[in-house]
């Protein structure tokens, strides 16, 4: 007889984005005559960069001739595409990843939940809360956890990310084996200095632990002093793992591609001590399981790095900052505490109350969608999530909207 | 310490394809003069169709727009396309498949790999030899199985596929509770009967277990008594997922994009003996773990479904089918027994010799790469793989170059 992995029986009922977009489906059939404005998930809203489209469009053109026609490409991605992301990315800011260290794949959400797969069943995590619910409910799935007890699960090390600590968890004293970390933040989109994330890849080498550093949001950074990459770390590329996508850099939520980097120095151990290069494990893990991203995605992304690109690209993250200038602006003079909005997309509003019910209070009176804090976590409630991710117009139209039903 | 998941170290050294890049590239920088025709690796050659180039051109116009961008899509696919499988690869053929039984994927290789992930840990599995590799490896991974002993993983019941039994194994005495088939099958090119497939049903019925039917090659069938489908056999919705590709139906090989389905009516049991519908577990798999399938390239596997779509990806798979024709009467004209490459792009021939020693033997007098059967498992041995996947004249003067070598 067939059994299920009956891990999966420990996760919540349902993933959070879905709970959500219920909610806001039950509201728009029984309210079509009041649009909702979505400032809930962190979706892109703005069209592509035009060098990308162009790139898209040659790619086309090149699938459609014998000769230039591309069947199955390498597995870990071109190199004119990890090329550019080593070169641009990483030797431009001062880090040393070679080209081959960079795994291309189709969204940093998939890397997230793919990467434990190499690590041990019995891996002590340590992870944020609140967090991006894949790193926890992968982990949960893989069987690394126990059951969920009062909104936390049995054997993960969690790390309270609260007012207190301006929501940058402290190195704890317990060790762990597996850390998630991710800054610029999601869902708080607080950013960590760089002694804050030396003392982390301080932690992993006296612990022997590796970090899951998840840095999607980097592009967002404006502050000249907050890294990028956690490879601006002295040591880190002897304990870390980074996460990146274009997802949010260039618009590319429908498009997929991210990368990930696994330092060939990166080690983990066998039961008997011997020391394994994790770059290894996650080539065979890559290889064996996934078969490339689209050629003329890849193509699309490459002209991100591209003079033109970088300009356009860079114009899209501005755009989306100035939309949080004035969601925090909005939320000081309603005597909000907020996180984030700065170096991020996100604003984490501490809104004094349950999250569910701030979330509903929004949707009911102002027909505005924001992300319960409470789905990210314990120390998420509380507190909502608000995504600086629309049109000018919108924003501008939320924030009205939010005023008056809060007034 | 962190610790690796040790199961990786009973994978043996690397996955097949590396090994034949691997070899075929050193030939080729020591034999710069002598080009190399590839009929190894099963990848298409022969550009999109054109109705496929114009949707990818059309969707590129369209994330160029603010009114017509596209963000996250559903992680299962967009309806228009799981409406088009729906419509075109079942209820066409009279099988009760609704689109959202159907999940869009980006490659059913992935699909492959990850399926197993919902099922228990110590699931009995029941695997033909040869096979594509990745149904074993992954399992191997997840630690579903023993240590390789003598080229076999103990606690797998093989299902040997050979001469005597025309590649199509019997139903086995033992039970099992996983059972990987495919046909048109990779890498022998045989197709099974419908009595054949309603064999392996009533097996799965009678054990309770679930078959995993990869159909990849589906549209290179021309036998009109051959099935599609396994839900093209009565019960099977009841016992069976399949996986399916547009990268040999349409060339996709390059763009990704794939689809499993999953029946609701599929059930699998915990521990308690209580039944689980399989479709939200593999639903809760892929909402976690992917975020759906690149925009443009789902529209140009829509574009697939259209009339012109239609017909230009059947004169592909034609083409190709031409190739294993004349493959076929090579072979034949040789003396070698041959299977396959009338309802599949492969020829699965014995040559009664040690595969690699034949592989080296066509690289270095032919400059043709074919795949060695040993590859494929044990029952492989003694054979090779021949791939008709290239224009008309590699095929041909791959066929007059191995006539000349072994004469």
């Amino acid at each position: 007889m067939i059994r299920i992995n009956e891990n999966y029986t420990k996760l919540k009922a349902s993933y959070l984005f879905a709970d959500i977009a219920k909610r806001v489906g039950a509201f728009a059939a029984a309210h079509p005559e009041r649009p909702v404005i979505r400032l809930g998930i962190g979706d892109v809203t703005e069209p592509l960069p035009p060098a990308c489209i162009e790139a898209l469009h040659a790619a086309a053109d090149e699938m459609s001739q014998r000769a230039t026609f591309r069947g199955y490409g390498p597995e870990q991605g071109y190199s004119f595409l990890r090329e550019a992301v080593a070169a641009h990315d990483y030797a431009a800011r001062g880090c040393r990843i070679e080209p081959d260290e960079i795994f291309v794949s189709d969204g940093a959400k998939c890397d997230c939940g793919n990467i434990q797969e190499i690590f041990a069943a019995d891996a002590r995590l340590a992870i944020p809360d609140p967090v991006y619910p894949v790193y926890v409910d992968t982990n949960v799935m893989a069987g690394r956890t126990g059951p969920n007890v009062d909104g936390r699960y049995e054997g993960i090390l969690y790390l309270d990310s609260t007012p207190a600590n301006g929501y940058v968890p402290e190195v704890p004293d317990a060790p762990a084996d597996l850390i998630y970390l991710c800054f610029p933040n999601n869902p708080t989109g607080v950013v960590a200095t760089k002694a804050q994330l030396a003392a982390w890849v301080d932690y992993a080498k006296r612990n022997k632990a590796v970090i899951l550093f998840d840095s999607a949001y980097e592009a967002y950074i404006r502050d000249a002093r907050i890294p990028h990459s956690i490879y601006e770390i002295e040591g880190a590329r002897d304990v870390a793992i980074e996460f990146r996508s274009f997802s949010k850099t260039a618009g590319f939520t429908g498009m997929r591609c991210a990368y990930t980097v696994v330092p060939k120095t990166l080690m983990a151990w066998d039961a008997a001590g011997r020391p394994h290069p994790l770059h290894a494990l996650w080539n065979r893990r890559h290889t064996t399981k996934f078969n490339g991203v689209s050629y003329p995605v890849q193509r699309a992304a490459a002209a991100v790095y591209t003079d033109a690109g970088r300009s356009q690209a860079r114009a899209l993250t501005d755009f989306y900052l100035g939309n949080a200038k004035l969601i925090r602006a909005a939320m000081a003079r309603l005597g909000f505490a907020c996180a984030g909005g700065e170096n991020a997309p996100y604003l984490w509003v501490n809104v004094g109350r349950d999250s569910w019910e701030f979330f509903d209070l929004l949707l009911e009176r102002a027909q505005v969608v924001c992300t319960p804090g409470a789905g990210f976590g314990k120390c998420g409630e509380g507190h909502v999530r608000i995504s600086a991710f629309n049109s000018r117009e919108n924003v501008e139209q939320a924030l009205d909207r939010i005023a008056a039903a809060l007034r």
